[in-house]
């Protein structure tokens, strides 16, 4: 089996970034990172002590592994304008399926980090699960044994299931964010602090590390409290969107039976 | 200033649990536990070295401080079968004012931890903010002394910021539980296991710790990713009350804009 040690990063956003800064951290060498922004390849590849390029064209042919971190929308457009002299090229989304590379190099497959990644924050990538996909067995090896390189949540799930995986994480992470944004907002409009909220996400996020959140769930409307949630309903009639949220909500935790 | 050092706990739920127990282990001492549910008063009663009743008439009458931790529903049916002999006597809740109880001693308050609580897991009481609201400024300075042994987190809020703070509370922690009780659900649906959405709940809730939630929102819908949204929602065809929820948070989050 091969080992990966040179390996060229497509994209520069959040994913790119973070993938990079802990690839470069277990003395993986970025060869090479391609961005069509100049100013964000420049950024990142400066991080990570690789050259830059804006061209598809240019990218170098002899790495050891492609990892294309770009938005779904414009994978497919990046990659046909790639030569990968079939060397192994990986995609890191959750939700396109490995085939989507299939025409790009003989060797391909998915590192999908499992992970809510922003630019102004580091993250401990051995925290993280990746998830691995890969067209043949020693490829599969390959990225296993890169991805042990950065943490020991690794598993091998195939493309519906990832999909099925991200539908989820985008309820768990990017739905909950929302949530706490409307609350962000409710108590910024009140001249309440946001910091007061912060415990409470805290040990919400913490609890459910041990137990199920259908077994954590607290509050007015798994309680059935009807005079609180009636209150709430009338103290959000300055905010339509949210007080239609809020009935949704309570309703749909009113009848959470998963059982 | 008299100091509050005997206390009676009216109530058996999770909040009376976890403050009975924060309390005693400050070494204040819990008189009495009342509970119209006779089980769960013994048991919190010798959790904390109390002894306990079932009749709000037995309820006794010499304690420095009456923490009522009953649902708001309840709140006066049992205040008004009490004698508090004109002591101190708090709420713990959220949405209630400091008025319903004005007519049942002529010492009250608001005493009220923002937090989730649940009767499995430990919590650390220094990290929870307290709320204080009371009849005249010497209440006030007890109820601080008292929240102090527990918490440095001591807010002085009237009840109308209280109960906003309660519906934002809601959103931040109630809703966001049931969106990781969704992703629950369609991992579990799909045999995948829960455990791999754990560090992107934490990583989420860590996040807004430190960035405002405005500012940490990422997802299909932050990225305005139509592609990903369709095929999402189209997976949600056998949830349709999720699907339906899965476009009015993505239209929400689309649409956010604080500033």
């Amino acid at each position: 089996m091969k080992e990966i040690n040179q390996i060229v990063i497509i994209g520069s956003g959040n994913v790119a970034t973070h993938l990079s800064l802990a690839l470069k951290e277990v003395e993986k060498e970025i060869l090479q990172v391609y961005s069509r922004t100049a100013a964000n390849a420049k950024i990142l590849a400066g991080n990570v002590e690789a050259n830059f390029t804006t061209e598809p064209e240019e990218v170098a042919g002899n790495a050891d592994l492609y990892i294309i971190a770009v938005s779904d929308d414009a994978l497919i457009q990046v990659a046909e304008r790639i030569n990968f002299n079939n060397n192994l090229v990986v995609h890191t989304s959750g939700s396109a399926t490995i085939d989507v590379l299939k025409n790009f190099s003989s060797n391909y497959g998915v590192f999908y980090p499992l992970q809510t990644f922003s630019k102004s924050r580091k993250v401990d990538f051995s925290e993280i699960p990746v998830c691995i996909e890969a067209n043949n067995i020693e490829n599969i090896e390959r990225l296993k044994s890169l991805a042990l390189s950065l943490t020991d949540k690794i598993y091998f799930i195939d493309s519906e299931k990832r999909r099925t995986l991200h539908l989820a994480a985008v309820f768990a992470s990017n739905f909950s964010n929302f949530m706490y944004s409307i609350a962000q907002k409710i108590v910024q409009d009140n001249e309440l602090d946001f910091d007061m909220l912060k415990p409470l996400i805290q040990e919400t996020a913490e609890k459910v590390q041990q137990v199920l959140p259908e077994d954590a769930q607290t509050g007015p409307a798994k309680r059935g409290d009807e005079m609180i949630m009636k209150l709430h309903v009338e103290m959000l009639k300055d905010y339509p969107e949210y007080q239609e949220l809020y009935r949704i909500l309570s309703e749909g935790i009113g009848k959470m039976d998963f059982d």
